[in-house]
């Protein structure tokens, strides 16, 4: 599509049948849609401005780029929107030249400007970053960290903000406000009293004369925290504007300078329902376009509600429950808490670090804080787990929702090395629950625990159905079925999977609820190594570091040789997008692929 | 002592005695030194107006708390300080009810003094958090995140931000401008001008008005960017006029809202020959006080100075050669290729994230990035070289300095988890060399090597001597000496502890030089499990998921089920400080009890 050429009218037009495309795509397959519907004209008029052939476009987060997607060379294969196989919700340059970078994990977009801009410097070539980003991905203590060098050393970057008012949550913080004071001018405001204040001392009639100072003021006013930080400011714009927003990016490509043109847009623009409500139609799934209801809503409890159902509970009846999320606040489920309690459980916006160092000092305090973070996310936050939490070994509480793979989000967002990054952490606990009551009693015993612990669940249901269920304690397993020679040991979501693979089986394998991957139940497992001598591993984690390695480690130190351990975690590579049940079927991870995988390992020994 | 009833002649006495202590027990047993002979007058001053024994005194990196230590209980103890067994060269809770946390790495104490905060206003208390901050400190996203949900909820909290106008090495970055800017008036300046320019509109005779505005806007310039943020901001203050300090944060205590105090100090205060000098008198080793020179110096060659002379080669040779590293540049030892090479090399302040994520660009765009951070802190910038780097399968190499032990630092600094935490990443190659020329090695084959890789190498020399080396190949070991029966398996420096306890065994013991942990050298290893049934792994790591634990679980995958493998990497504990070799004794971990361990354990089998 040559939109170089395109009149103003045209590409306003173009811009109406993208997000009819997008609108329609979404629908069908789901996806993020308001930030993306929203973001439409200002990726039309950015590829206008600037040459997608050369300069790095590099997109926030990304799941706003679907217009970019449709401008490059994705219109015809678009409608396999993040289903396997198909294109993905996210830029990749494995799909396209035309995507610089991946992006998933929000606030890097700047970090990558400044190193592109490091390399084309380098080269002396010309060609400009031009980064965009959503004012939810400005909390993130990464954004502040390259603004800091960025405005230090002036490399000219082009920083499109794309500030609708909302991120993916209600907009948290004082750079939020701080977006909206210079819209509303209320900043100004403030600034003008203090200068009437000082005009008291002043003879009469300077009132004229204030008025005049005024208006100098209310140019330099906005965006004033950029320029303090050496960055142009250019702003704020109207989003919507086509012919506006291309002026001003050509004016901002040629300051050859750091500059942020601050950008004001509608979320879900161009479609009516969605338009200007806040996190619920940010992504979603399947939906009818006459009405928005969802095309099909999942009868069982996600293992997501079955935490904040509990959650509310356990803080219904102790005042020691808090709770923090970093802007996944109906992602993970802590909404209900918060709403009910919103002086006990804070939303500290996209800031893990944040989120989880400042529960240390509640813990310290008394406090019984869950962290409640993705396993993915939680990666920002590890070595505030490591340093402010286990080093002060401290009764913090991770919930690790998404933990596995996390269906349509793919590569960027699969929850698979927390068991790996969290095991090697000292006075660190790991346990994980299987099915809803065991998710009761796995948060009943987080909360009475008094040291560090972190239990992880997968997004969506729990594969095992509900059952009765025994309180956990600390380290001890629980044998949920004998069998003859095979051994199935589960962790988490894997104790489904166990069950599920046992019933496909001609033997009859026994099945173990390992509970807690650290510390081991050793003495269960040193018994159950005299009768079972073919372990299988059932978990939703790399195999590196995860389960099976720690069950081996503790085979070593046992001197047990007599065992053959095979483990069904994930191999060593990045898991791609798609269903979830696709996706574990092309890793060979469905309960009959597995059966299957069994017999032929025991045919084969026999 | 009680310094709440000293006059202001005798806390001035009271400060210049405690200087006295540190600096003579710096030049005893090395420590940080010019940061904490600053901050004396400004903690002095924090003693008399907070009160210690309630509300949360939190020191950012802690390493300038000497003197809180001092006024607290450990004047008598203080010439054990950072000695093994001795008292800590950080805040530590074990170590005394008056330290509130712990804190090696830095910028935290936002974070920590946020959530201290939210759990006084829930328990309804009358205290109020004290976080005490170096300039330095301010460039990491942590404080940039606390900082914006702390503007935003408005608990009290006072931050006394102690600005030597340095950082560990030469400030770096915009936010380090700003506030030399609002000290120098420059920002004043360039508002004045602006004020000037409106002037010009109008009648004559205004010169007399303009001049009672610039004392209105002087009253509100400097801190704009923290009052942006919704922190109220005093100051600058002179950090070292005790009795102005003390009238300061009486202000800032009944404020009871966020407030930052910007106080400047002198680093080196009251030691010459430190006194406003740069990095060299930030962490000193023991020395001469009449001289100032080091007392002793090490005549052989650290890995870091290697890796130093190693690079500058390398990019004197290879002008794709880049670099970053985050504040350290001295002690990474980037620092000469920087001089030599300034458009290549980068230092971008406290910043892991950004610096990692910012090398991925460079990467791609056919540069060879050496990401130098040590082990401990490129736990920061987890996230960021999974998502950054690794999924982007691109060629940064990972310098992990301070990888094992660090010594006198302890147990915030500790360089363990690397391999634990890295090793779980697919696309990610790990190697390590063990003494100078193969830490040559290792470092050409990083540069040749097109996908991402990390090599880790100790802090101080390695144990084993220079010798010759073959080149490095892709997941190829090497024997370095035949056995018997018993197989040492080193890994990094452990191939020195290997060497060293071999020589002490009675039975000759095979000795590999594993290079590679990932990926491993199948073949080889396979060769040797036929010949080798007892192997002994020696790597400076966590042994969760560790080196051994990459073992077992080839010899899982392999069905080698004959082979005994004990492996001599650290338990599942945080190790303490002290002189590394005294650290290793109590660990278990010196050569002769290696030795004697495993002459044991042949006795026991026979």
């Amino acid at each position: 599509m040559n939109i170089k050429e395109h009149s103003i009218e045209e590409l306003q037009k173009l811009a109406e049948e993208i997000r009819e495309k997008i609108l329609l795509t979404v629908s069908h397959n789901g996806g993020h849609l308001s930030s993306t519907m929203g973001a439409t004209d200002l990726i039309i008029a950015m590829h206008r401005v600037f040459d997608v052939t050369k300069d790095p476009f590099i997109f926030d987060v990304s799941h706003q780029a679907y217009a970019h997607k449709l401008l490059t060379d994705r219109w015809d294969s678009f409608d396999t929107l993040r289903t396997f196989g198909g294109i993905s919700g996210y830029t990749k340059p494995k799909e396209s030249q035309y995507d610089y970078y991946v992006a998933g994990h929000s606030s890097t977009s700047i970090s990558l400007a400044v190193g592109a801009a490091k390399a084309i410097a380098l080269k002396g070539e010309d060609r400009i970053p031009v980064a965009f980003i959503g004012d939810g991905s400005m909390s993130a203590g990464m954004v502040y960290e390259a603004l800091n060098e960025l405005g230090d050393r002036k490399y000219p970057v082009v920083i499109i903000l794309n500030d609708n008012e909302m991120s993916i949550a209600k907009p948290i913080g004082a750079i939020s406000k701080l977006l909206s004071q210079t819209m509303a001018g209320s900043f100004y405001q403030k600034f003008k009293q203090k200068v009437e204040k000082a005009l008291d001392h002043l003879p009469e009639g300077a009132t004229y004369m204030a008025k005049r100072f005024e208006e100098s003021f209310k140019l330099i006013t906005p965006g004033i925290m950029f320029e303090e930080m050496g960055i142009e400011y250019i702003g704020p714009v109207d989003g919507h504007n086509i012919e506006a927003l291309i002026e001003t990016f050509e004016v901002a490509k040629k300051l050859k300078k750091p500059v942020i043109v601050h950008a004001q847009t509608t979320k879900g623009k161009g479609y009516e329902i969605a338009e200007g409500t806040k996190e619920h139609w940010h992504g979603v799934g399947a939906f009818d376009l006459e009405t928005g209801k969802a095309s099909k809503k999942s009868s069982a409890k996600s293992a997501t509600q079955i935490y904040s159902e509990t959650l509310v509970e356990m803080a219904d009846n102790d005042e020691k429950i808090v709770g923090v999320t970093a802007a996944m606040p109906s992602g993970t489920g802590l909404s209900a808490a918060m709403e009910k309690y919103p002086k006990r459980f804070w939303d500290v916006a996209i800031a893990e670090q944040h989120a989880v160092t400042s529960m240390g000092p509640l813990a310290k305090e008394g406090f019984k804080p869950f962290c409640t973070i993705y396993s993915t996310f939680l990666q920002r936050g590890y070595d505030q787990v490591i340093h402010d939490i286990c080093l002060m070994d401290l009764g913090v509480a991770f919930a690790i929702d998404r933990a596995g793979i996390v269906g349509e989000d793919g590569e960027t967002h699969q929850g698979t090395f927390d068991v790996s990054y969290l095991r090697a952490i000292p006075n660190m606990t790991l346990l994980a629950p299987y099915n809803e009551s065991s998710m009761k009693a796995a948060m009943a015993f987080a909360k009475e625990y008094e040291r560090p612990c972190a239990f992880r669940y997968p997004r969506g249901t729990f594969l095992a159905p509900d059952s009765s269920c025994e309180p956990y304690e600390l380290g001890k397993s629980v044998m949920l079925q004998e069998g003859d020679e095979l051994l199935f040991i589960g962790y988490g979501n894997g104790v489904g999977r166990a069950l599920l693979t046992a019933e496909m089986m001609e033997e009859k394998a026994g099945i173990l609820d390992l509970r807690f991957v650290k510390p081991l139940d050793t003495q269960m497992l040193s018994a159950l190594s005299s009768k079972y001598k073919k372990w299988y591993v059932f978990s939703d984690s790399a195999a590196k570091g995860g389960v099976g390695s720690a069950l081996l480690e503790f085979l070593s130190q046992e001197n047990i040789s007599d065992i053959s351990l095979t483990t069904f975690e994930y191999d060593d590579a990045f898991i791609t997008h798609g269903s979830t049940k696709l996706v574990e079927e092309s890793l060979g991870l469905l309960p009959e692929q597995l059966a299957a995988r069994i017999n032929q390992d025991l045919r084969t020994d026999r």
